[in-house]
């Protein structure tokens, strides 16, 4: 809508070389986005997910995904109100009987009307399903733009013996500030108390700044593209002083190797981490900030170790749900959700892209904001949403 | 107000010859509205009502009912907040003693400042108001416009036998989503399920379609403008078939002739609809969507049925109490009660005016369109309200 | 922000010498408010506070209050939404370590990157406090700007004598509606109902219209600035007529000299009121309305009176208590709380500084906005809130 435009022009001017990032509000299209896990949407059940401003239908047919519109073409109204399904592939308009398939989107009658000249004529935008490690991933984008996910998801996510468990829940703040929370290194100084540490020795320095060559971007043609963060490049920071007196102090155990908690972390289009030995050796956290609309974000958190006897698996399961989920996902990353709820109205008219102060820890921040503007695939904008 | 139009001026410009009507969101000026039933309103007693964005007061004064602008000149404050009458015909702002006569609207005095320039000399705006089977008719607009109210109601409703019984309520859409909601043909199918039909039998198709001949134009100069659409002129669509499968089925009689629950209906400004022979044959529904504001409007639902003596008076007094209210307004209408309220978001910022995809028997509604765009007295303007 | 100014430009466009007056929709930069009383901040606590439209942070220190805003340079982020005080005179921004002086506001470290080149090269904005008469008073401007407190506080408001007591709340209405409110001559009406009369015998006309030489403009270079209305020169009216009926009479008491409660009353920069010889004659009322936002503001409310020993100033205390306080300021002004806030929605769009209709008693309040306009020091604008 010319009157509004989703991103404020005057900012939009204003940012150089991460223009694109900036206008990327809603997300960049023509990329894969989780929206559930597979455990989720069962056979038959209807499904409605918000994903970049759009209200999609989840349904699975013969075993298959599918996502449409949940937009009725004739007077706009949300199918999902009352949802008519007389055969198994198609829904049908509860209003007037304008009636689609799922798999193509395609409108197949009008019950009322069959000899209506826009049957077989219309469609319905449908977006392509897949599913991998457990999570149903949907392609927002053109058909004709799909690329492999392998492209979209953190370098060995998909590999074959990992075993992949998690949780999702909605954040109030727009996505990017859910990126850069996560892969920001200074950040940690929010964790200092976290009761994460009970369950494990940690060296915890309460900051760490990049040496020459921490920070590498990856860019091949082929492959996923993101910024990778090297820990072991860092000065870690133990001590806080103020006017001369440590105030502060991360604590350090001769008996733990490493500068961090973490050995490293990196972030990739279209928005996901991937934080190495995190929370313990052995395990990898991969978390995406999947927008939903501008000021909200779905937090899909998950954690992958390889596994290869069913014993392995069964003891990551009962470890996931007594040690990880309640005291990482859920405790831990606590105090990242509110990081980034009380960051989102300085960002929210846009004017802080312009406004913020970022120190030199935080050219690790401004790679990605690069990186992102020069590979996001498309912008999400209001015309979408129409 | 220049910085936001009432009405999306994109949008406008792409409607053609029903333009006006997409302008009128807050409906056509210069009309008569039913607000409020006779008995509602007692003598002395005040009322404050909305009518397309405006706030009135409402006052029965011997008999005879006044609208009048609920703000004060002055401040601009509701003299509806603390209300002082201290005389019959007039009211006191609470705040500063402006002194307004209902009849006219008049300044006729400021309490403490009676030497004051302005009394006698300034007006608040006042309406018209006429009542007629029950109902208090206002007519929003100027003076010298005013037309007879036999104008702006369906034919036969001021039949001298005609007795009228109804009841309102406030639904969260505008007007004219009420108005197509209505007339609309095809939306037979989410009747399909009506407890009303345990109390007549129905032939119920899943929906009709017009043949040559059904719509009928009605402009004549000297009385109201509107579209008519015979259902004996229908092609009935009894069953409902997806990839060649009958998925569902009208209920159709042998013993009922006719093919619909109605034989027809009608739609005229400022936005009524008669529908014939509903409930049952013998009665006739009138129903009104009046605007209250952008996104509500008042559902004045009535039923109509000529009654010569007190002895059938008093029968369709009962049978309006036991069945037709609880089983046709609340029940049967309830269903496109919560329709129009589904619709509203996508017409909400008015891009769905052109972004709808109407099929063949919609053509009824844009005769509606093109009609009221052509005889409407008037635009409700932002200017108006202040 | 360009796309919706703060005051609506057309309105602006036609309000002649008021202009400023109506761009203040935030206040008048540049000036003393009082926003908490001195009793309220104790040594050591840190208190948020909103003053035109900014959030600020006040702290005591070795017994001196500061006020700073409550919003980190780096990522916008509120430093009170879990402050991080390890020293006495500093607070750290609880997710990164931004670490602040209340006392000048320097960015004095970022305890994870001591090095950074930012480091006593920044400042957060800080605000000049002072005290007086046990009110905290901040001066909303830039340094180089401050004056004398005694120019923004009505004539004998700092007398060596006088004892000041008071509470404050907040108000649902734009400042200046609060300002007008209390100096408007006719608003009387309003409380001829309050209970303050069972307290002290009152002449009470239900309005008094100014005589030649009532109003008093105030502009001397050295002090406040303000505009004085004398009542003891006004026509008082005693009876509201209607149609040659009288319908209200104030009381007049032979035994009561003077024509109203008060004898007087004066608004003064930046928007602060002082009401002679009330709520009895021997005290002084005066009260401020600080602005919050665009639509709130702080109300508060203060008793003065001259008091030179131990038991006089008992006396004060406890009067105000069970007197004063319960009676007048809650009692009585609450009507002018409500009044204030029935009137918002008319002025909140900005048309009603065009669309009023005023009469000629109402000339002081025009005074008041000129004068504004001629001797406010600044505008509180967007840019300011960036």
């Amino acid at each position: 809508m010319n009157e509004s435009p989703l991103v404020n022009p005057e900012v939009v001017g204003m940012v150089g070389d991460w223009k694109g990032y900036v206008e990327a509000k809603l997300g960049f299209r023509n990329h894969w986005y989780p929206v559930r896990f597979s455990r989720e949407i069962t056979e038959g059940a209807l499904e409605v997910v918000q994903l970049m401003g759009e209200k999609l239908l989840l349904k699975r047919i013969d075993g298959k995904v599918y996502a449409m519109r949940d937009r009725c073409l004739h007077r706009g109204v949300p199918l999902s109100r009352k949802p008519d399904c007389y055969t198994k592939d198609t829904i049908t308009c509860w209003y007037h009987g304008y009636t689609y398939r799922f798999q193509t989107g395609e409108l197949v009658n009008i019950l009322a009307v069959p000899e209506s000249r826009l049957c077989g004529r219309r469609k319905i935008v449908t977006y392509p399903c897949q599913e991998a490690k457990g999570l149903i991933f949907v392609f927002m984008g053109d058909e004709d733009q799909v690329h492999d996910l392998k492209k979209d998801v953190p370098p060995g996510f998909l590999d074959d013996d990992l075993m992949v468990l998690g949780k999702h829940r909605v954040v109030q703040s727009n996505w990017r500030l859910g990126a850069e929370n996560g892969f920001d290194a200074l950040h940690i100084f929010i964790h200092k108390d976290s009761t994460l540490r009970h369950f494990r020795d940690f060296n915890f320095p309460i900051g760490h700044t990049p040496l020459e060559g921490a920070i590498t971007v990856v860019e091949d043609e082929d492959g996923p593209k993101g910024v990778e963060d090297d820990f072991a490049k860092h000065t870690p920071v133990w001590d806080g002083v103020i006017d001369g007196e440590t105030v502060v102090r991360g604590p350090r155990l001769a008996q733990v190797k490493g500068t961090s908690a973490s050995v490293g972390t990196s972030i990739w289009l279209p928005g996901v981490l991937k934080v190495n030995s995190f929370p313990v050796p052995g395990i990898t956290q991969f978390e995406w900030y999947v927008p939903l609309d501008e000021t909200t974000h779905l937090y899909v958190q998950t954690l992958g170790q390889t596994c290869t006897t069913d014993d392995e698996r069964t003891e990551f399961a009962n470890k996931f749900e007594t040690h990880w989920k309640p005291h990482g996902l859920d405790g831990f990353n606590a105090d990242d959700i509110w990081a980034r709820e009380v960051t989102e109205p300085f960002y929210a008219d846009d004017y802080g892209w312009v406004d913020e102060m970022l120190c030199e820890p935080d050219s690790s921040i401004l790679e990605w904001r690069r990186l992102a503007s020069r590979h996001g695939r498309g912008i999400q904008s209001k015309q979408d949403l129409r």
